[in-house]
């Protein structure tokens, strides 16, 4: 739960690719399967479920993950928020589940007493220590007008120098694995990305997310020092694999190996 | 674990109060005993079990613990420092533990990990959620030179305006049940405890122990805005009942009620 595991030494060791982040309650299984073999074929190290509602988890989520991994290698990564009395929802079978800490709410529990409160149910959920995929611990920040996220998580979308001068200063304190930037209805701003690169600890991976649409937005995010960079609804189109070719072009392969 | 429990409604009922700290493993059982009985006659609210060493904890803490529960009401709060792979010690009698997060700990594990690491592991160790004492998340602030505190836990004293301001911007982000300020060597300076209480959310509590030998310290302490004014030391001689009559006059009551 505290110690390194095997899926955050292949984050660490992968840095500076784009990774697909599929939602399960809108995209069909089989078809996340095709993509996680499709991106798994460009050399992405990971496959990222997560939505920010979800309903009869477990009863999906096992034969989800259960499809996904039968087609790939790759380590799948859960993403979800969590709900008072359970905490985050998992199933044993993923490879690990990212527990983000929305320093950003006016709600305590969104903000990192949702970690206690999964912990306290695991065993209850049937899900032991050793059961439990690898956890991920991760600062979640968000930024522009998002309504969805504050009415579901009391998040305010962070903004001004001052404060992320201070998150900087508590991501380092508390030590998270990860930083997870996401901005459902614009982009997360370069300057953020930078400024939390500079001041955290080289260690902490950044992942940035939110309305990315092309090559050259995953290059900028990058260019401003992004480890991952996410992308969900670009691939939520008919015509994906055209899409998923415009974005990570074969042969580009992982920054870190560029 | 993420709820108000009985214990700290209770605290946050009777501010105002001295309380005592006794040492399980320098104190005999029948002598903490006798010390419960004492404290309970002169209207304190809790008794706090606590060390910074221990060792073979739950053979010794759940004879203690059940000794001094049979003979008084009073409440029994744990205070033990962590354990890698183990988290804090607690047994499943005592009414609530503290989980200091020692934010001025160079070891990410003291400052916060501590409370996973404990979650993880309860089960394991054979209290279920239903049998875990009231958690009460705890903000632990040390003061001045202490090599005892720096070997086993890392922690360096707090000290300067600035990381004072960032420190109570922390605990309101984090929503600490308590912050508890401790000075093994002298005394915690009334001025932090002034300005955290006057940075800090109102239903946070503010303890304060270290070096406490009087009542005008004690006094000192309330004026300061401490809710609770722990001693330890104090009581650590033969004629404990003396001093206890002069640190805690009978009839002075809790500082709430006055």
């Amino acid at each position: 739960m505290i110690r390194t595991g095997p899926v955050l030494e292949l984050l660490r060791s992968r840095r500076g690719s784009p990774v697909h982040i599929v939602d399960p309650f809108k995209v069909p299984m089989a078809e996340a399967v095709e993509k996680a073999i499709a991106v798994e074929r460009l050399g992405h190290p990971a496959l990222i479920l997560a939505s920010t509602d979800y309903s009869r988890f477990d009863d999906l989520m096992s034969a989800y993950v259960a499809a996904v991994k039968d087609a790939v290698h790759l380590p799948v990564i859960l993403h979800f928020p969590p709900r008072q009395g359970v905490g985050f929802p998992l199933v044993a079978a993923a490879d690990a589940v990212m527990f983000p800490a929305l320093l950003g709410s006016e709600d305590d529990y969104f903000v990192w007493k949702s970690y206690l409160d999964t912990l306290a149910s695991l065993h209850r959920r049937g899900i032991g220590p050793d059961r439990c995929p690898e956890v991920l611990l991760s600062a979640a920040l968000t930024f522009g007008p998002d309504e969805v996220t504050y009415d579901a998580l009391r998040a305010l979308p962070i903004s001004g120098a001052a404060t992320l001068r201070f998150l900087a200063e508590v991501i380092r304190l508390l030590r998270f694995d990860l930083i997870y930037l996401y901005s459902r209805s614009a982009e997360v701003p370069p300057h953020v990305c930078r400024f939390l690169r500079e001041n955290i600890y080289p260690e902490q991976l950044i992942f940035v997310s939110g309305g990315i649409r092309s090559d050259e937005q995953i290059n900028a995010c990058f260019d401003a020092g992004a480890d991952y960079v996410g992308f969900a609804g670009a691939l939520e189109r008919a015509d994906w694999r055209v899409v998923l070719n415009t974005l990570c072009p074969a042969g580009a392969g992982a920054r870190a190996a560029s």
